[in-house]
């Protein structure tokens, strides 16, 4: 009879404080086997035919803007409508329609995705920190234009990086949608942030004490292992000084964040040999109430996908993490990059 | 340059008032190409050695209870403990302590795996209507056990089947975990059905209106699509009379279910083709406050893995569902079983 082995750590449920949810954390868990065949990571076709590379620009939805903003062969960054866009850009502004107490609204909004680099191979960490630097004014350029439409409430910036993490373009792009509705994962991070200002006076992010969670940090940032880290490895970047808004970001932070992101983007695809992942951006609202305002503060979240989730997590929205943000925090700052 | 083709239906956006959270339909997202090779759907080895098979009783952790109760060899189901838990019933239940605004709890809990038939070969939709049946009574008789626990809150009951739904074992079985705390997304779901009974007077699940979403019915559940899908072809069966809890499930209606989920696993599978998917049973906390009893109301959930999630809907907990419910409604509907 084989016994369950004393695992080197005993099990232990963290609240997440700023989405307000548990997270188990069981290191047992990762010596579980596996009767299927090894995941193979679906690897890109080596294809000559991107549309995202330099030269196929016509293969592409509309360009909203690129950088450098005059140039043509040569381009940087290109910023562009999505071809099969979750949300439209035609469609009008609904108010909430009631059918027999279902409610739907029109899927109006944009779908953007921005193409970080003209060449096919290279990845956002191989890019300068400078480079990193532009693509994070890009979002911040087209998070402003989209500012201007009344009924856009909130613009959720993501990239998925791998085809497990959801990718399906392995050019290296992100992703921009802008929704006419607050996403519920964003009010509930909203009152949560709220919540724990009223009982402590603090801005849950400005008062992290990093401590055996610090990765590094930068001029303007920290990077660390959230307490409650949703995924193994998960990393989070904080701008030091209070700010609710993504696109409050200034040219000098860009590039300092620019270089931190780079490193930590180093580190884990070192770690974890180029693991799929997800960079978030986890900004608020447009229009926020005021009460809103001392207490949240946008940050990015870099999360690894080393393991798929199952049914646990989707029925009940806590994840099982099975490396506690300690060890995973000494893994990642122990890293050398050359 | 490619324009993008008219999509045969606009995008809509519409509220899950089970959840209380918003769904993205797009058709358009279905046309979208990938370039990564095809996702080959990882197979089962087939393993001679698995724990779960008759005959391997010695290689699993121990056994919790057997169906029938004094089989030898014979034996149809087999409640068993996970080896690899994440949630451990060694450890003391402990209120939260809490460390610089961080809350964490131990890692009490129970983790369970349901074995669902002695072959390895038998999938649940291969079960006779009485034999899926036992398996929901083998859930029932093991949640009320739980309940014995006064730190046990809630208890998840969750099916993997298929690598991309998270399965890391073939052989067919569910599994549960009893939790000391209320995961997030259940307070959530309480919390959204007692504002409904609030606004309507009405339970929200009782209040529903299938038409032209129904799938199909028996003498005490109905099986539908929900008006606001998570995923394509998602299906809820629910139960006709009012319940909070999953575990008032009696014989009679245990065999009646164990039909009509017979029936949807087939149709699902045969239109869908074996699909990976995960099944949820959505109940109550023990302890629900009574304000809540005339509101909630316990719900089966089969969620098809037909392509993964992104980073998108890990930012924001809205998903992205390329086919409209009622679509899905009819094509299921229509799926012959002979
Ligand atoms: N010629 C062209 N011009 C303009 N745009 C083009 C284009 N060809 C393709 N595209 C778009 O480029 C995007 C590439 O995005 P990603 O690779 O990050 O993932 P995708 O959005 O496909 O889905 C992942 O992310 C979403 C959101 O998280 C999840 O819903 C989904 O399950 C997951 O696979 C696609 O959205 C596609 O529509
Ligand atoms: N000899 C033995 N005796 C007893 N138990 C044994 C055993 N050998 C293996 N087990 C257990 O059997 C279970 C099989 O479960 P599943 O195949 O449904 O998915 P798993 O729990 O691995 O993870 C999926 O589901 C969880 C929860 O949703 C996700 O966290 C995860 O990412 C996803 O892959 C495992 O939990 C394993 O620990």
């Amino acid at each position: 009879m084989a016994e369950a082995e004393a695992p080197n750590r005993s099990p232990e449920i963290r609240k997440d404080r700023i989405h307000n949810r548990w997270v188990l954390f069981s290191p047992a868990r990762s010596r579980r086997p596996s009767d299927f065949k090894a995941k193979s990571n679906p690897q890109p076709n080596n294809k000559t035919e991107c549309p995202f590379c330099a030269g196929h620009e016509h293969e592409c939805a509309p360009e909203i803007f690129r950088v450098p903003a005059n140039s043509t062969a040569d381009w940087k960054i290109r910023v562009i409508q999505n071809l099969f866009p979750a949300v439209s850009r035609e469609l009008d502004f609904q108010n909430p329609v009631s059918a027999l107490g279902d409610v739907a609204v029109s899927g109006f909004g944009f779908h953007d995705v921005v193409i970080e680099s003209p060449v096919h191979s290279v990845n956002m960490s191989d890019l300068s920190p400078s480079q990193v630097g532009e693509v994070m004014l890009a979002f911040k350029k087209r998070v402003e234009q989209l500012q201007n439409y009344d009924n856009v409430k909130y613009v959720q910036v993501f990239k998925n990086h791998g085809a497990s993490a959801g990718a399906s373009m392995s050019h290296s792009h992100s992703q921009m949608i802008a929704l006419p509705i607050v996403p519920p994962t964003v009010s509930a991070r909203l009152d949560s942030m709220r919540e724990y200002y009223k009982q402590t006076g603090k801005c849950s992010l400005c008062d992290i004490q990093p401590n055996e969670l610090l990765i590094d940090q930068s001029a303007h940032f920290i990077s660390l292992v959230p307490f409650a880290a949703t995924f193994a490895f998960e990393i989070w970047i904080i701008p030091r000084d209070h700010s609710s808004h993504f696109h409050e970001l200034d040219n000098e932070k860009a590039n300092d964040l620019g270089g931190l992101l780079k490193l930590m983007l180093l580190k884990m695809s070192l770690q974890l040999n180029n693991p799929p992942f997800n960079l978030l951006i986890h900004t608020s609202p447009f229009q926020v109430d005021p009460s809103y305002a001392p207490s949240t503060h946008w940050f990015l979240q870099i999360a690894p996908h080393l393991s798929g989730v199952g049914g646990f997590e989707i029925a009940t929205g806590c994840h099982i993490n099975p490396v506690f943000p300690e060890d995973a925090a000494k893994i990642l700052r122990d890293v050398r990059i050359l």
